[in-house]
């Protein structure tokens, strides 16, 4: 398999490039910056959803569809939003197509100019808030608790598969409140819903934060995030949760009357995560040999692979096989038979280890005659053999040890990969040598933020919440600071 | 409720408007053409999308997702294609805004226009067998059996909420095969799986079968469908499957090596539903009250309203209420406790009706001390009381019963609105006066099906499937004719 051809430690990029393209998860498309998602691809991203939307309606939230197309006057009306915006949209400026009468050609035609252009959703907070106008008008219609899966498209030039795509899939939630404290509430308990799933189903640990005033949303008055550290050391931002404070219902003119009968703004939230937690799960448990992949996303868990041999008791194994199978699939397990006698169990087990199946088991005569069988983790490549009683008690009992596992190896990495400084040669030493996140002391300016981004591309990833007070000197312009936050170079 | 204010029977259409509207299913956006669909019309839509993700697994089929954008040049590439889809394209010109210097207004940056225009897809076979090239050098390749549940875009100028919108969701099965017949096999099972979820899911019989040259989709050699009917006599076409043969295989050339190791072009089907669904739906249940829904598809299978009255027993009522509601959830009922005091049990007899609501059930005072209750059905308004014995089962029961009559009673319906008819005077007489579907004779022109829409607006609606050879002359032309075919004015 051509995965190897790149190791992990020597060029981390193209690793995970070939990797995404050989473990059969996403390629580039034929259009520029979007990316085609293939069907295992497509699998893993289908396990998140079913988890992340389960979550959502537990806490009360249902979805909707709103427009693909936001009219181009709806960006302008708030303006920190159409600045954030402005220089990544996809524009449709026509709706027709028509054959040239010269060339033959087909041609955009000119005759079919809209009014007014009309952008593709980049986010949709803009047509929503226009729509919610119409929906709320009294205490009673709050709150209002809803969320959108959707394809969304922001022009990007330099893209990367599933980090940074001009079309990426994302679910959105966009709420609505009749206080400020409801809205807080909602936007932290998003974020405790997406740390909760980054850590129990993604197996990545996160640090919970909110964003600095120049990292924040276009448009938001507070910005949380969940922060997740990558194998190389790099960060990655895995969802945001936005306190929209009345912006845009002021924007869009949304008020409601109250108990007391009085006209308030309505106040807001959004909250979104997107395919790009496809590249955190890879980034942060995959290896040399391919993907690996947490139980509880993985959409073959278990795989079994028969060793057949020419003149063998081959019927003995398959049947043996199907038992299993069917126990298995019986007790809820997503179990695979790999019978095929096309290819070699050496072929089959490094296409199961390329696409990250947790847990393998291979099954030959002398496994059928000692009532035993071999099983191979993924995460850790041990094998051992098995005694078939009570084999679904232990296949479960050893998925959910993977799962733990894999989440107690990020959560040792990024232990050992959070690194407190006190001097500026300090901090760019551990951002070169060691990398990971940076805790230092910041003055709290946006002028030293960008300062420090510009010399080391360091940028502050969130402060973390329940950050504690402590008095210090800011690392780089040693003015006087309260508490220390998170540095990285990030994706 | 203003649902009432128009009556099915007065103006049907207005009546439809209505109901998607006071039902909450969906409503006009502020981009033209465009809708919204609101969490409960949503919530249907989840549900249906649920019932044929299953069945398109169960058949073999997985999930994949291509770009929302196709370049204008891969249109051109098969002729039919692009003259079906040319004048209803929503194209992407340029990819950035900016504030215009003099008027400080947002406008599309000249200086960002793209190289080549993107189409927002209408469908995706153009994108997709550019994709399928790489993804097919051999038999061993073959099938490919991929769907795709996405949004698309048709710029319509009429519109109709589900019926008849700019964008709409769908999903689109794209498949490769070997061979003309497996492809055609696949054509014809696709046509299946969407006729048993019509019939068994939405309660809405079909008649499946192909449609007329004239009636193709733009790129197939031949178009399978299932037509429905609604209740004002109206035919809807409910879903389509298509045999592409090798069109798109060769426009562009995707080939396999076979067996014999020699060079083939690939053979192609694709299918699709979409949110039309709802529309047919709507259309074939629905009364003066609002909308019906088939328990398979409510979002809410079963409603509890305590009666509660001032100074009386209201703790035993909702204590025997929250009985019932944790007796039928646990059975796996969608079942909702509506205890709210603010609104008195006739509005929400109403809203419940409205919103189409199977099942009903009703706690007073009286009927906690007698073990029972009142159970209306949504379908037939009928009431009764029931002994609280062995509830769930007799619920359960009842969903079943609910289910099939609706169906039964859109059979019937059916059944009594395909008229066979042997002479011009005659077809138009049925078609004006009777409605529904018409059996004639028909000559197998392109010429006459044309004259024969022009002067009626009815339309070919299929041949159906197992048609019966029957000698006969063509209603319009006299000339000689081998078939019935099913004629009717449509959506």
């Amino acid at each position: 398999m051509d995965i190897k051809k790149v190791k992990r430690s020597e060029d981390y990029s193209a690793w995970y490039n070939n990797l995404v393209k050989y473990a059969d998860l996403a390629e580039h498309s034929a259009v520029k910056g979007c990316m085609v998602i293939k069907p295992y691809g497509y699998a893993i991203w289908e396990t998140m959803q079913a988890e992340l939307d389960r979550r959502f309606k537990e806490t009360g939230h249902v979805n909707a569809y709103f427009p693909l197309f936001i009219p181009k006057s709806f960006f302008s009306k708030e303006a920190s939003h159409v600045d954030g915006f402005a220089k990544e949209c996809a524009v449709v400026t026509h709706y027709r197509l028509k054959v040239d009468e010269d060339s033959r050609e087909i041609v955009v035609d000119p005759e079919a100019r809209l009014e007014e252009e009309l952008i593709v959703r980049p986010t949709s907070e803009t047509i929503i808030w226009n729509t919610y106008r119409d929906w709320i008008q009294s205490y009673r219609d709050l709150p209002i608790l809803v969320n959108q899966w959707a394809n969304v498209v922001r022009w990007e030039m330099r893209t990367r598969l599933f980090l940074r795509t001009a079309e990426f899939l994302w679910q959105e939630g966009h709420t609505a409140h009749a206080t400020a404290e409801e809205a807080i509430e909602e936007t932290r308990k998003m974020l405790d819903v997406y740390a909760d799933f980054a850590e129990n189903v993604l197996a990545v640990p996160v640090i919970k934060g909110v964003k600095t005033p120049n990292e924040r949303f276009a448009g938001a008055l507070d910005t949380y995030c969940i922060e997740g550290l990558m194998q190389d050391g790099k960060a990655l931002q895995m969802g945001t949760s936005h306190f929209l404070g009345q912006n845009f219902a002021k924007a869009f003119d949304v008020k409601y009357v109250t108990r007391e009968n009085k006209q308030e703004y309505v106040w807001a939230t959004s909250w979104g995560v997107s395919t790009r937690l496809m590249g955190a799960l890879i980034m942060s448990h995959s290896d040399d040999e391919g993907l690996v992949l947490p139980p509880r996303l993985a959409p073959i868990q278990v795989v079994i692979v028969p060793i057949l041999k020419k003149g063998d008791a081959n019927e003995a194994v398959l049947k043996k096989a199907e038992e299993y199978f069917f126990a298995l699939k019986k007790a809820g397990i997503r179990v695979k038979l790999d019978d095929r006698d096309t290819q070699s169990p050496g072929f089959k087990f490094a296409e199961y280890e390329l696409k990250g199946v947790p847990v393998r088991i291979a099954i030959g005569p002398r496994d059928v005659q000692n009532g035993a069988l071999e099983v191979a983790r993924r995460d850790t490549k041990e094998k051992q053999s098995m005694a078939e009683t009570d084999l679904v008690h232990k296949i479960e009992h050893l998925l959910e040890q993977i799962q733990n596992n894999l989440f107690q190896r990020a959560l040792d990495y990024r232990s050992e990969h959070i690194t407190a400084v006190n001097s500026w040669e300090e901090f760019k030493d551990v951002l070169e040598n060691k990398t990971g996140f940076v805790s230092a002391h910041w003055d709290g300016s946006t002028e030293t933020e960008l300062k420090i981004k510009e010399e080391t591309k360091a940028t502050i990833r969130c402060i973390p919440l329940n950050n504690p007070e402590e008095a210090g000197t800011c690392v780089y312009s040693g003015k006087p600071s309260t508490q220390r936050v998170l540095f990285a170079k990030a994706y």
